[in-house]
């Protein structure tokens, strides 16, 4: 089980509304997505020591509810789809028990500019992912 | 017709792909709709003298083709839905004739808390949006 | 004694040099600052509260050693000038035992437009501010 | 004469006070100075070519008056010294005749980790660079 990732909100996040300017939350989902790998042990450091990078494809978010300076924003991240070669997360952020938003991101394995399937060449890390999967779908 | 947002990418927003960080393309949107309502007679300190806020409710990006520092980013934004309560945008934003990403992001209209109608309150900026639609929509 | 503010660097904080970008350290800096407040029992909502807003009169960072990605930078703040309507603070960052930048900053406080006296209006905060000065300047 | 850099306030880049957020201004500067290189004909793409990157070593910015979304910001970028190896730049920052903040910033040359000799290697920009000191120290 993914641990939630929890971080405050800081004030030169929020905007002349007083509340987290909307496209800061794209960049919460890069800090959630970044530490659920490293609880996979496939963090940053590892996919770039073999030559890999992982570019966004597809971002969106639908907001909810606003959050403000100082609040913590806890955020679960879950597999959402999975094939060879692309990778789909979604994204429940959360103040308290109040949801803020819901997100998605899609994402691809390069080396070079050739596409890597990360079923052959990361099986653990294919296996990890798809075990995270929803049932109905796993 | 709208005239499309031109804005060159800045050092600070690439990141250590050394591409524009798909973050900031979600700033743009906001840049390019800013221009938009300024172009169709609403911008935001009429709308703020009105007391009309205009909350992102949702956005969505399909990145395509990455952007560089220096580089000449152009967004069209048209109207893709409209209703009495809400409006939806569509980007396209290229370099040169390089398709860089897609997008859309959905607005509701308050006072307050209460949601405005756009149709019965700022019905020249309703109808100029209306005429913005797609033909089949329109 | 204030305990030192820690918080990891972020990707997108990353530019195309692969290193922290420069502008980001004034956005720690805020973050450290606010950090220590709190810790002083006056964080920004009390002061907030009090209808008091303490603005950015002045800020400079001597950048030493460049952070990366997912690297844990360590900031201590210190007081480094206390007048009735101004305070400095300096700032130590560092990653382990390495130095990264050294900073300053100046703030006065601020009720609508009226500069407020510190000694006068928070004379606990006050102290404790002037508690922390340098021993030669105390 | 280097042209004047001019450049609309952002709504994303101010904060709850609804003004311009303090850390923009340090990369309003690193705008201002890359417009700057490009008039002088070294372009950050031609030291790229040359291998020569230009790390920031230190930036200090007061601040005088907001500015505040849709604002124009005009930043004046001055020589304030010169050596072989490092470069001080200076920055007026106006809203209208209203002067926003004043900057300054020094930055050094690297070819990897070696420092590089401006006036050696590249003689016409620090040509350039020296011809724009003020008089009395030119």
């Amino acid at each position: 089980m993914i641990r939630t990732y929890s971080r405050k909100i800081h004030y030169y996040e929020c905007d002349s509304m007083g509340i987290t300017h909307h496209s800061n939350y794209i960049r919460f989902m890069e800090e959630a997505r970044v530490d659920m790998m490293d609880q996979l042990g496939y963090g940053y450091e590892r996919m770039e020591a073999e030559g890999v990078l992982s570019p966004v494809m597809a971002v969106s978010c639908q907001y909810k509810h606003p959050s403000r300076f100082q609040e913590t924003l806890d955020i679960q991240v879950s597999v959402k789809s999975l094939t060879d070669l692309k990778v789909g997360f979604s994204y429940v952020m959360k103040v308290g028990d109040s949801l803020v938003c819901t997100a998605e991101s899609a994402h691809c394995f390069l080396r070079g500019q050739r596409p890597v399937s990360l079923r052959k060449e990361f099986p653990l890390l294919y296996q990890s992912l798809q075990e995270m999967l929803p049932p109905a779908l796993g």
